[in-house]
């Protein structure tokens, strides 16, 4: 006779199988399991305390829903954090914003919005436009940044907190391994301390693979935005993820002792090649405060002030005609 | 009217398109291209030189095919040298010394053949059997290495040439990265200089993807043995070079610069931690005179006793029946 699988701490129906850790869970157990896994990192870590003001980036994806969630379980001090970019295509940005307010409400918290427009003036991608820059993801990103800096330093948080997981983590060292990328690999990792002005930066998910995140999100019937930035799609970052998830299939585990080998052994050595090098002086921004090197404005400024050039000139011209 | 694809450098049909080089060639530019192409890695990386006698290993596959064709064809000093390692399995030996003495009578080349068994009295298999080893292809390794260098020391040879490719190269590169072997980082390169005893290794084509050398021996029109060693399948080695194929398939030219990059950036700072280590001294073995660090004998030395032993207990005991 065939024996009935069960969970391995309860004699319900197992929900899911972790493989590398050869565990057969039932749905408790498993957001159970997942919430403890999340706390240990978190001390392992030591990313934060009970007494940290925590600002939670939550962008809608099952990542940061699950973190969200885990944290509020866990009992830690979060402000949940949405970045509105303004994205118009597919409605992207307005989507978003929808479940991540239907997330709060569920959890009972409250939700801080960074309206990028609302704020800078400009969305992502006017800014793109002024600068006559192509890949709009890396202003994104920029800006992404400085929201989040902007962000914890309005409501006192000690710490950014972010979603990554173990596949954002991986992709991103095997992208900095196959280019041998030393800068990036001796800064790589789940903790990026405070420094130079800038706040913490932690990813207490960075353990678990995506595929766990969401289903704990599933078994904690919380909404989330399954469709990603329509920008992001078609980047080469994929290929890296597909090549990581076949190896994982094949060989289960090889991802976290690739990641946790790496923060051992190799991080360390890389960190040593810039210990010595000058460092770069920061200094506030004379009009925002961002820390910056530049000798007038930081960056965002800069590029705000170009946008509003850019925008300005066009008026003008449209005027004359 | 479509236009007709030509070779780049005459007005023949194209026999190959290299992707990452974004080159048409013909069967004989293709031929060219190759033996060019090899050449250069040869003096770039100082590997040997015309008056250097070489020691080219030649299993029989495409690689080593392609490596005695291209080494004899630039008029280098070339000593074929092909292991029996007596793999009884499909026959496996027997075909691949065939076919390697095809090559060389084609090439009009003598073929100097080390039969394990016949010199060490043991097969690998057998000694794997007495050490009660299940992994054979660690022994069988180990066996190659001592066979490679008493055969280049039997011919007096500068230099051991084996053919192992990018693929191999970059399947070893990513295998020893994510488990970040530092050992292994820092050891691994196209040239293993002379040192304690040993000769110089060198490995000519690993600039050269497999699919290239396969299409370079077609085109001679030389014969090679397309089965691998019955023993090789389904090694885990297998699931990385399947993930790093579907990277550069996506992204031509990846592996060629994850290797050229390594070497120039990463090497480097690996080979640096252990360069302050005590040195391991070697002497030669007592009976063999193979470079070794234990007292009585060398490695194979004392293998091959183990063997000895167990094989005549076993006769002593049917006797005894």
């Amino acid at each position: 006779m065939a024996r009935r699988l069960k969970c391995k701490f309860c004699e319900n129906e197992p929900y899911i199988y972790l493989k590398e850790y050869r565990l057969f869970l039932c749905k408790e157990h498993f957001i159970n399991w997942i919430e403890k896994y999340v706390l240990e990192t978190i001390k392992d870590f030591k990313m934060f305390s009970k007494n940290n003001k925590l600002l939670v980036c939550i962008s809608g994806g099952k990542d940061s829903v699950a973190l969200l969630s885990i944290l509020k379980s866990l009992g830690f001090k979060v402000y949940p954090f949405f970045i509105n970019l303004g994205i118009e295509k597919n409605d992207f940005s307005k989507k978003s914003l929808k479940v991540v307010e239907r997330v709060c409400k569920i959890l009972n918290l409250p939700l801080y919005i960074y309206d990028v427009k609302g704020i800078l003036n400009y969305s992502p991608f006017e800014i793109a436009k002024a600068l006559k820059r192509d890949e709009f993801c890396s202003i994104c990103g920029t800006l992404k940044r400085y929201a989040m800096e902007m962000g914890a330093r309005y409501f006192n948080a000690d710490v950014i907190v972010t979603g990554h997981n173990l596949n954002d983590e991986t992709e991103n060292l095997l992208l900095n391994v196959l280019n041998w990328k030393l800068t990036y690999l001796a800064r790589q990792g789940p903790v990026l301390k405070e420094e130079k002005g800038f706040k913490r930066k932690v990813k207490p998910l960075f353990k678990l693979k995506e595929r766990y995140l969401y289903f704990y999100v599933k078994a904690k019937n919380l909404p989330f935005l399954e469709e990603k930035c329509p920008y992001s799609i078609g980047a080469s970052r994929y290929i890296y993820r597909k090549a990581l998830n076949f190896i994982e299939e094949n060989m289960p585990g090889t991802l976290l002792r690739f990641y946790l080998e790496f923060l051992k052994k190799a991080k360390p050595i890389f960190e040593n090649l810039f210990k010595n090098e000058e460092e770069k002086k920061l200094h506030p921004c004379k009009r925002c405060s961002y820390p910056t090197s530049r000798d007038d404005y930081c960056l965002i400024c800069s590029y705000l002030d170009k946008t509003k050039a850019f925008f300005e000139k066009r008026v003008s011209k449209k005027e004359d005609k």
